[in-house]
């Protein structure tokens, strides 16, 4: 059992919350038995899980350590004042692991009738992105392509807002040129969003495959964009406001788009 | 000029970070230009404006102290070491102020055919309450109602997430019980939102004049809510997910009900 917080294991977990190592090792931090349970039901890879037996009182925790290591997973012991320091909870529950990232590749992503991702352009809080992913996940989308300069899907702030979607939804992350290499190889339908378009959001008929993209928080929709969308819808403004949270405009154009199905649904039969 | 942190004004703003003391003194801080500018201009009642006269170079902030000063507005000069010392930006830009808190009494909330409010039971997070602020407003819904043990919506996270609605969004603070007599007085339609319900947010015809009633974060719409509603929508799940993030779900059903009048409006033209 490891009861110094200076030991090389416990370093490297202090430092994945910090996105370059992230990146650099291609795993994620996690803590909970709530999430670390679904991350091991969705089967995701858990390079090791970190537990501290005496704070571990719950059965099914104790259960997922059993599963695990009877998979052949790496179970790394810490005392209780080790996982402490590691924790960001209030009542930490002596479980935790280290994940290792999973990407789609823009080459496996091909849109079937109905399919519908969501594009966002250098999205920049990862409470807007963890939403997103929850919204996506709620909507029926197929999976969140990241464009260009964006906050990190594997930031514990995203990975709290996603609720549990971060391990269903699938993510692609890509620069702009590729995204619009792709559209055109594909013949994706890409539908922008932007407070300054003509077209309402709730009157426009999407089509039946496509992508809805979303500019970043400060910059929204910039003239490149434009230039590639198939149609740009605005959502309207009534107050003193010009603009909504990205994750709520998101959402309002997703769901537009499950309500038109549904009612085309329900006069078709 | 205050050159000392120890000054007691300078504690006095450092405590208005804490919940207790803005409800003490009926006042809150904010930071910044853009924010300091707009409840100069929409009249909030600033009890003192706070300046780092080396920090503060914008032409619009010199002219803003001007129009403070000349109004009879007390200005309170501090070095720019004890500015930063304030400050939770990155580049303060030396201007701040202190600002007396506005809100509206349930009695004197009446709806009007048309009429939305948005009520929101034991919303916790600060983030989720600016952003319905926000959401509200673009909306244009009447004003937000906050029921028994809501975070503050003058909290610096409600505040930045609200990006300016807070000052146009009248906030009532009451609880279950005088929200229920408020019901009967002025027969409110109240209309819940639980993932529980039958009745789907977009087929659902909502009534002239409402109020939205949402639950908490946690805990959603509880039994003594639903008693006391008209009717309850849910929103469909189409994934693994099986609720929303609770300023996007207050966004769908605002944003449908002004989809639904829009369309009305449309047909009887």
């Amino acid at each position: 059992m490891i009861t110094s917080s200076a030991n090389p294991a416990i370093k490297l977990i202090r430092k994945l919350a910090d996105r370059k190592e992230r990146q650099h090792t291609g795993l994620f931090y996690i803590e909970g038995l709530r999430i670390v349970g679904e991350a091991a039901q969705k089967q995701w890879d858990i390079d090791q899980l970190v537990i501290a037996p005496e704070l571990l009182t719950s059965l099914f925790g104790q259960q997922l350590v059993t599963d695990v290591t009877s998979a052949g997973g790496n179970v790394l012991e810490v005392s209780a004042d080790v996982f402490r320091s590691l924790s960001t909870k209030d009542g930490p529950q002596g479980i935790a692991a280290i994940v290792r990232q999973r990407w789609t590749s823009l080459e496996d992503v091909h849109l079937s009738d109905g399919d519908v991702w969501i594009a966002l352009d250098s999205v920049q809080d990862p409470g807007n992105l963890g939403t997103i992913l929850r919204t996506s996940d709620a909507a029926g989308c197929k999976g969140v392509i990241l464009l260009d300069q964006s906050t990190d899907p594997f930031d514990p702030g995203a990975i709290r807002a996603s609720m549990g979607a971060i391990f269903d939804q699938p993510l692609v992350k890509t620069t702009w040129p590729m995204f619009a290499n792709w559209k055109k190889r594909e013949e994706a339908a890409v539908i922008g969003t932007s407070d300054k378009a003509q077209q309402d959001y709730h009157r426009y008929r999407y089509p039946q495959g496509l992508v809805v993209l979303m500019g970043s928080e400060r910059q929204g929709l910039q003239e490149h964009h434009y230039a590639l969308c198939d149609a740009v819808v605005s959502i309207p403004m009534r107050g003193a406001s010009d603009s909504l949270n990205l994750a709520v405009a998101t959402a309002l154009v997703v769901y537009e788009i499950v309500n038109q199905r549904l009612d085309e649904a329900a006069h078709s039969q």
